[in-house]
């Protein structure tokens, strides 16, 4: 059975990546239209290709400084001779699923606004499928460098289901790592951007968006593709490949003893792979007539990808049953939890932060009494969205871990129905991210629409389909954040087992009333305030950087509001890519130094406490900060469509400081959270061997 | 020896209570002012009794149905018949201490007004002797109610050292309830008259602050009484009842063995009365030559509060050797460890707080590019300011664990260590609470100053005072912040004693991987979040309501902007007092009905997990808030000065936005938190029994 099941996990990876080409295939054969428009692609292009070259040269150093700490630890014994390599190929991995992303949108953004000429429908499908080479390319290589690796350590090296797991808990952290620079650094990018071009174009010069008199105009777009898609690839590869490693791990620890390591260990690979076919399936659904209005092109999308969830939910069934044998079955009701959960964190995303509901209408409202009381109303109901989420992961929680046959001191079994829970949640990454990720090739579509001074209803049609990724961009949410803090927990399980190696500790071993755990506990759930305090405030120095420029080139290039010369468009990517590059350095030492720091100091005890800390208040911030973001943004469109005195009141200039204020919570400093937890956790695993050895408390 | 410590606790609770009457007379003594002077200050009294008179009813409602709660429990045998009783004392001493404090700031607020008119230093000496009253009779009143009770159990009733502690962290529940209903409803009527003027006078109408044609004046002045002051009595009445109790509750716990249960118990008791006296010594420190500059009256005011402190510090030492032997004398050092953290919190409070610093001058500066970036700023410094205190606290954690001889197996005297560090904190409160509380009476002596038309020279007196109070109050902060998360702590180790008494747990039975203690760390760190956002809420739609009443007093009455008539001011206080009123109750009952929720559906294992989730959590949102708010207050008043453009300028409505947004941070929720997160605890262990019995999972 075993070589069937490697075979199986795969021709899952290949598949996903041939769909990918087929898919990018098809972009490329739209056409890119007008030669203003081909051109403005181009600079947005050459600029974000010139940004992650940038962006990959600096993390390539840093890869090599660890590859060479690792590399000097297993020498000492302290780690296995895999390390050091798995390690980087999980970044290259994570880095080519943000590139790839990145190239295809570019590609597509042009040829979207071009469709969008003709009707909705085709523009859909333009971005649609660009959304679709990124969301298989993401799954497709993830699952190709698990089996690469799987193969090499099982078949070639001949280790055991332990050491596989070990080495490939590894390429966890590299693709983490890659994925917090990623998202850090192009989150930076495309919010100081995005705020330099507003403050000044917008508020100060009082020209409309995406105007091509506007210097940061071409930055703006860059960012787009350089944050939200080249940061998102590189941060769902690391949740997906995080899930499915940690699953694995987990597995073994539970399963070993049985004989039954391997089968437990290649489950939740086995259900990535079917995850993949049935997100294929689902793409197909995909589809609407020709004369479609915005309502029906949503139904197509969610029918998309509601089929894959039920297609994965029937199929996890056999699977389980099939290859851990009759006894093990309710594990299945621990997946079926896990997709619940991603489905209903959703929904109560959806709920906070659309402006199809009270939530977000009732926060626009309170732009009547100016920009004060939208910021007050904005954090608040950031604060208050957090307590849905932690009750319905509380309850996936209980019952992945007690229906698994999990008890309180016995808690192997349960402990894996967690981890599984979180692979359900990510098995149909493919098709969600694809919903998720055609969001920004819209976004720059419109912009593209509006710089080449296209029709107004090919703008309408950008907008409509950009509004529209809003909303499925909310359920992809969902599935990220829930999943994220269900793999952080099963990461600490992982900690705790890699510790018990060497020491007598288990599982109850970590007590709140140890003061060393207490104030790793402390310590953790402060990670994610600093985090974000250092992400907000580098957004903050980036964007005022670019005003500067921008306001400097109003003033020096003569002719410039006349539109009688071109602004210089490089200059404001250059200054965005300077000063994001410098910015993302410190937050990811920070998430590497800290868990290696608190394990020399307060030894493991200490460790486990700030995972678990990091893990709920990084839960909490990063809902916090995504919804808060979320409904800003959606309360000031919802002023812009006619309420509350509409465009250019009042009112509106206060909902606009409200989405500014919320650009950095959800676009940079909310998403990076999610990836710190898990980073932190892959940390504390890397280097157990050292801190069990050195340490001064415990 | 025992009657003789009985004797001193006693002696130091009736020494502090004449104190405070001896200060109390001489505030009296003063000359209040022109009769315009007098009327408002009679308005302002009579406001704020008003309030006090319809809150206390509603509170009085809430106990009497708690009372019932807790006889039938008595009566079913789930608690000793004391607790009922105890619980009422425990809220009534809280919320007399908070009425004797409003009724001396009232009564000081002309005067010190008055005072200023001859001088800076008079008006020091007036307003610091009305704080002093307030800061005695807090102490005064907790010890007292802690003395008789003890008397009570131990002569009268017989009752055992663990009976005693028993009952005694029942009425520490009372005066945390108590404390919860004046820190919320004050918290909201200060902030909603403020706001509220503000929107409709200062932005609105264009009137300056304090105008007497402004109809929410005196709202805005009542609030302070209400919410700074008699709220903050209420809550550091129950801070320091709450160090001290469950700092007994654990000497008993660690010492009773070996026969030392009483000597334990007594020791916090017997250090807060020593401290009561070096207070008393202290505050004859606090004057200054008739001609002093607002540098000298600042040295005078740190001169009394550091020799307290230093006085308590060599005073503890006997003490301990005295009382507990000579092999103990290492607890000596949690406490110097608790007082030295108390003052570095301070110390970093105001660093991130105060404009001599360079967080806020870099703050103010944000300005220059409007509001929304001022508001990240802020909302960065805050997340950034945690992490400081939370290494502060950490280590004296760990020094007066290990110091005082805990150890992991074996941490009972560990924890009763970390209590005494928090009763060190808070034992010179009589006089930082009077270096504390004299800002609001300074505050209200300007208003007044404004209102009756007085020399301008008086109002930079008032307002040099109140600048002067920021200083020392950041101090004050760092006190009650540091012992609160010390005594929460010590709290959730009281709960596991009581919890062991009924089953076979331990204090290393409460593992963060079993998942009823994590889910419970899930809820509990997001009940913070939950309450900010509820108060912050209130705060807004009680704000609103104001505004809303101030806009038709001016549109109605006729000749009010010229000053020809006069507003109703007492519709604006009844405004405030009905919707803080209903706004206050659903805060308070989340914090009595969660922590039972949570036990019936996960056990006491879930209740610790909570517990420990929102002791770290509230730790943060309460220093992330407060500090948040006090910065964006400082930067307003650094641009006011001068900077960026002064006055008037875009910079300075930028700061403004974020003052008003830092409102409901620093002075209702963030410092409800701190009283949440023991109330918390003590409702969780008052409620032992019956979750032990009753549960569904665990």
């Amino acid at each position: 059975m075993e070589l069937y099941l490697v075979i199986a996990i795969f021709v899952g990876a290949v598949l996903a990546i041939a769909f990918a080409g087929i898919m990018a295939k098809r972009v490329l054969s739209f056409d890119e239209g007008t030669d203003r428009m081909k051109k403005i692609s181009a600079s947005i292009r050459s600029g974000a290709n010139a940004y992650l070259k940038r962006q990959y040269t600096i993390v390539l150093i840093f890869f090599a400084v660890m590859f060479v700490v690792l590399g000097a630890m297993a020498f000492a014994g302290l780690l296995t001779p895999y390390v050091p390599f798995a390690f980087v190929t999980g970044g290259f991995f994570s880095g080519l699923s943000g590139f790839v992303g990145m190239k295809i949108a570019t590609a597509a953004n042009a040829r979207t606004a071009n469709a969008c000429r003709t009707g909705l429908n085709k523009g859909l499908r333009v971005a649609f499928s660009a959304g679709s080479v990124m969301g298989f390319t993401v799954v497709g290589l993830g699952l190709l460098d698990i089996s690469i690796w799987f193969t090499l350590l099982k078949y070639v090296f001949n280790e055991n289901a332990e050491g596989i797991t070990s080495a490939m808990l590894t390429f966890g952290m590299g693709a983490s790592s890659m994925a917090l620079f990623a998202r850090v650094g192009g989150g930076i990018f495309t919010k100081a951007a995005d705020v330099g071009a507003d403050l000044v174009g917008k508020v100060e010069a009082g020209i409309p968006e995406d105007d091509p008199r506007n210097p940061a105009v071409i930055a703006d777009n860059v960012g787009d593709n350089v944050g939200d898609v080249a940061g998102m690839g590189a941060d769902l590869y690391e949740s997906y490949v995080g899930s499915v490693i940690s699953c694995s791990a987990l597995g073994v620890a539970a399963f070993n003893d049985q004989g039954m390591g391997f089968q437990a260990m290649a489950i939740p690979m086995i259900m990535a792979a079917l995850g993949i076919l049935c997100s294929i399936i689902g793409t197909f659904f995909v589809r609407t007539g020709e004369k479609a209005e915005q309502k029906l092109l949503l139904k197509a999308l969610s029918r998309g990808t509601n089929l894959s969830a039920v297609l994965i939910a029937i199929a996890a069934f056999p699977l389980i049953w099939f290859i851990l044998g009759e006894s093990y079955y309710p594990l299945y009701f621990a997946v079926l939890a896990g997709l619940l959960a991603g489905v209903l964190i959703g929904k109560s995303t959806e709920y906070f932060t659309s402006d199809s509901y009270k939530p977000t209408k009732k926060l626009a409202g309170k732009s009547e009494t100016g920009s004060a009381t939208i910021i007050i109303g904005g954090l608040g109901l950031g604060m208050l969205s957090t307590a849905l989420p932690i009750i319905i992961v509380g309850i996936a929680v209980l019952v992945s871990f007690f229906v698994s046959g999990g008890t309180i001191d016995n808690p192997q079994i349960g402990l894996y129905g967690i981890a599984l829970a979180a692979v359900g949640m990510l098995s149909t990454l493919g098709i969600t991210l694809a919903t998720d990720a055609y969001g920004p090739v819209a976004d720059n579509a419109g912009g593209i629409a509006e710089m080449s001074g296209l029709e107004p209803e090919v703008r309408e049609r950008t907008d409509a389909l950009d509004s529209l990724g809003n909303t499925t961009a909310a359920t992809g949410k969902g599935f990220a954040i829930g999943s994220a803090a269900l793999t952080a927990l099963a990461l600490i399980a992982s900690y705790i087992d890699k510790v018990s190696k060497f020491t007598d500790v288990g599982y109850d071993s970590f007590s709140v009333m140890n003061p060393l755990v207490l104030i790793g506990l402390f310590i953790g759930a402060c990670l994610p305030f600093v985090f974000a305090a250092l992400t907000m405030d580098a957004v903050g120095r980036a964007a005022q950087s670019v005003v500067i420029e921008v306001r400097n080139q109003f003033k020096k290039i003569k002719g410039l509001m006349e539109g009688k010369a071109d602004p210089d468009y490089a200059k404001c990517v250059d200054m965005c890519s300077r000063s994001s590059l410098k910015e993302m350095i410190l937050p990811t030492i920070i998430a590497i130094v800290v868990p290696v720091a608190v394990g020399l100091v307060l030894g493991f005890y200490g460790v486990v406490g700030m995972l678990a800390g990091a893990t709920a208040s990084g839960f909490l911030m990063a809902i916090f900060m995504s919804n808060s973001g979320g409904a800003w943004d959606n309360a000031k469109k919802y002023i812009e469509a006619g309420n509350h005195g509409g465009k250019g009141s009042e009112q509106h200039k206060a909902a606009v400081v409200g989405d500014t204020v919320g650009d950095p919570f959800k676009d940079t400093s909310g998403p990076s959270i999610n990836i710190l937890i898990k980073l932190l956790s892959m940390v504390s695993i890397v280097f157990a061997a050292l801190v069990v050895n050195v340490h001064i408390f415990g």
